[in-house]
């Protein structure tokens, strides 16, 4: 059954929350009375669409139904997640929570996207506390999976299980802050840096750009696979963290003296801050930077993905939960198996085009690969056959390429097997987009043994399930393009 | 003429220099008193080995030299570049300038790699104070690009410039920071956050292994591409940074207290942190994280790269640099065009490969497209051309994977035109590392109008390019492979 998400407050926070619920198969109900929330939160969407789908590598669910309520109870219809991202004011949050729960299903969670109040702070006076939690994202939430979840003892072990549940269903990483604390977590370490950033312009000691490569080019990037902790254990070397913290104590050499200090806020510095920000960034538009920032973090979390690590690690564990929901485990479980089999269906990703956004040459191959990866899975040479030391090695591959594709577009591969006997496996993998065929490839493949190198039949069940493709798939024509070859020119 | 570089101060950020200009063809001579100098410098360099090459896209220049000196002085040989690693003690670094100021070339550059002192503290007393500067690098420095670079009025332009241009030369990114400061820039940055993290393991919010979570799965991935301004200038939409500012002022939402305080620096701190990260990291060895780190790294560069921007940005810009250094412009710049082409020389990067540190099949079509793209290039259909309208699509490819090849090595591709007449190019890529054949791609491709997308013939000077290939290469046998098919089964 479609599961509904209620959004009471659009924006570019509760925008990206509304993309991760529709584009993970929720139906999402929209109540903000801003007259521009449509197209804002349509806006966020299309970014989403444009990244979010491609970072899997198994198909998303359909997408669910959005729509916009001028009714706030109405908007609440049938939702088991409320997502509040109302401005940073307690008193209207407050006034919001007692509309909603005067409204709201008892079981419904409420989430606050609030960076800075304690979840005791939002449940003050509430009719049913239990049911209000803080589930603070990040920007852009489509993409970035940290959810800063913090209780009170009022929340029930079952809701806050719940809840952790539902927001890795939609691929996010829910951190379960054990004390509440003004500011969570995250947020106060930006606030530090802000702040400190704030003393280095005053003082002219960097501008806004500099401050942004002295961030990019060193620290943060080691911060997006391992946080401080774990980077400074590897700094410390084998004498470990003691000896790191030896060497440092509290402040990492004496302490800085400003940063103990606000800087004064004055209309100078505002100038000062907005002039360098111009100059640094405004030959972009806000729009362009988006793309530009979904881009590289596309990139940067699917080569995680590759290492499984960190945010990849996420992503990768999100697709197993819809591959194990949705998909065959084996070809015994496929009804019909007299056509060709569907090895793959995906949105291609971001990282797989080149600048004008078109799919570039080898990641077909990469496709095409993934198909006869899914093929051995299909047929038991999965993960723990090949831990056992048998797999397939590719020795030929033809490709055609026919037409093109484009970054977003949902593609599939159907794989027809020309072969599968002892170590031989001979198999015809057809890429589409719809019913347009873009590209073919054909691939010999022999079964060996991980050991020596060397070629081998396969385990007996593999040989079965391979017997009862080609007898399933006896029928169909050998495929146009298959035996191909590159004419030797007159 | 092999330039040399003295490593003043082995261990993980000497070692780390040493690995830069080792890898980027300079000769390097170290002195550090440590009998377990070269173990350690052996082992960042073992490190760098694997990571650093396949960064590149073009071979960089061949290994220098490395020795190591029990003498100071005869460290200083010939070296144009002195960088100096020693423990941050003012005392001891002033002490090693006044040996170094007395045995090296007066133009040589001496670089200091502290993190808190400033420059003018380390120029004081010296005999030239106009040779030292501040080029404080950051761990991995093999990878990492970020040098701040920080002078005082002691430091003449002209040296300025020469320091930057060499730091260009290894691939790394030197940030001038405009008035020196106790800790420059990012080194602030890190101790606010430090400081504030202390507090939350002390104060029992969070553990170790919760912040690094806060930092990796969220602000982190941002700040590896886009700093602190830039982020927020996105975030605060269309309207820009003065209404971010606005917004938020001085404090991210207002002063959280702790972050004026520095906390105590007790056993139990200490003894509370070691435990946490034990129970985070400690199930792998230093060794281990520090590789997988370097996978991270690597990948999302690499990934950066592919965007062009930050920095990846400046690994394109230094493959640029070596390109224009090293290689042909265009075949007529090619002396012996008889036999196959050069079309690419690489190190198999760490992205390219499966975790069993075998290349994955795709990346050899990565590889053999990089060389179509070269040879284009090298005809004459370069990035001007194609944003002229004209370009070559690959219509079909068949490869054959003769043998296996790993993350590290150095590969090649040579490239035999067996057609290049009209519309039509027909190519035959050989793969090789060392001798050893490990993989072949016959492509066909088809010159294409860019606008219509339809085949057409390119412009007079690819046609009269590829004439003198074809004639120089009539000589050659047709290539064993060519023309190969999958056969039917029988």
């Amino acid at each position: 059954m479609t599961k509904t998400a209620a959004i009471i407050g659009g924006g570019v926070i509760g925008g990206g929350w509304a993309a991760r619920f529709l584009l993970n198969g929720w139906d999402v109900r929209v109540f903000d009375p801003d007259p521009e929330a449509e197209r804002k939160i349509g806006e966020v969407l299309d970014n989403a669409r444009r990244s979010l789908p491609g970072l899997s590598d198994v198909p998303l669910p359909p997408e669910g139904k959005l729509s916009f309520h001028a009714d706030m109870a109405e908007a609440l219809q049938g939702a088991s997640w409320i997502q509040e991202s109302v401005p940073e004011r307690l008193d209207l949050k407050l006034k919001v929570y007692k509309g909603l729960q005067e409204a709201c299903a008892p079981d419904a969670i409420i989430g606050s996207s609030t960076s800075g109040f304690k979840p005791s702070e939002l449940q003050e006076g509430a009719a049913r506390p239990g049911q209000i939690v803080v589930t603070h994202p990040f920007n852009p939430v489509y993409l970035l999976p940290l959810i800063e979840l913090v209780t009170t003892s009022e929340n029930s072990p079952e809701m806050i299980d719940r809840a952790k549940e539902i927001m890795r269903g939609l691929g996010q990483f829910p951190l379960h802050v054990r004390k509440e604390i003004d500011a969570h977590i995250a947020d106060r370490f930006l606030e530090a840096v802000w702040r400190e950033a704030l003393w280095l312009v005053k003082d002219g000691i960097a501008t806004t750009e500099e401050i942004d490569e002295a961030i990019r080019m060193g620290f943060g990037i080691r911060w997006a696979q391992m946080g401080l902790f774990e980077t400074y254990r590897v700094a410390g070397g084998e004498a470990g963290m003691r000896h790191f913290m030896a060497q440092f104590g509290p402040c990492l050499k004496w302490p800085w003296t400003k940063l103990m200090d606000v800087p004064e806020f004055t209309d100078e510095l505002v100038d000062m801050i907005a002039e360098q920000s111009d100059a640094q960034s405004g030959k972009r538009t806000i729009r362009e930077l988006e793309r530009i920032r979904d881009n590289n973090l596309v990139g940067m979390m699917r080569a995680l993905k590759h290492q499984d690590w960190g945010a990849g690690a996420v992503l990768n564990q999100h697709d197993k939960r819809i591959k194990t929901a949705s998909m065959p485990a084996h070809v015994d479980e496929i009804e019909d198996l007299s056509q060709p089999i569907l090895t793959l269906a995906r949105a291609v990703p971001l990282d797989w085009t080149d600048y004008n956004g078109h799919m570039t040459e080898s990641r077909y191959l990469e496709a095409f690969a993934n198909s006869t990866d899914r093929f051995m899975e299909l047929i038991g040479c999965d993960a723990d056959y090949i831990a056992n030391g048998g797999s397939y090695f590719t020795a030929e591959t033809h490709i055609r390429h026919l037409d093109e594709t484009h970054a977003g577009t949902r593609i599939e591969v159907r794989t027809q097997m020309l072969l599968g006997q002892g170590k031989k496996l001979h198999l015809f993998h057809s890429m589409y987009e719809g019913d347009k065929l873009l590209a073919t490839a054909e691939s010999f493949l022999l079964h060996v043994d991980l050991k020596t190198r060397r070629p081998c039949a396969p385990l007996a069940e593999i040989e079965a399930a391979m017997a009862k493709i080609a007898g399933a798939q006896a029928g169909l024509p050998y495929p146009e393009g298959a035996g191909n070859s590159i004419r030797r020119p007159a």
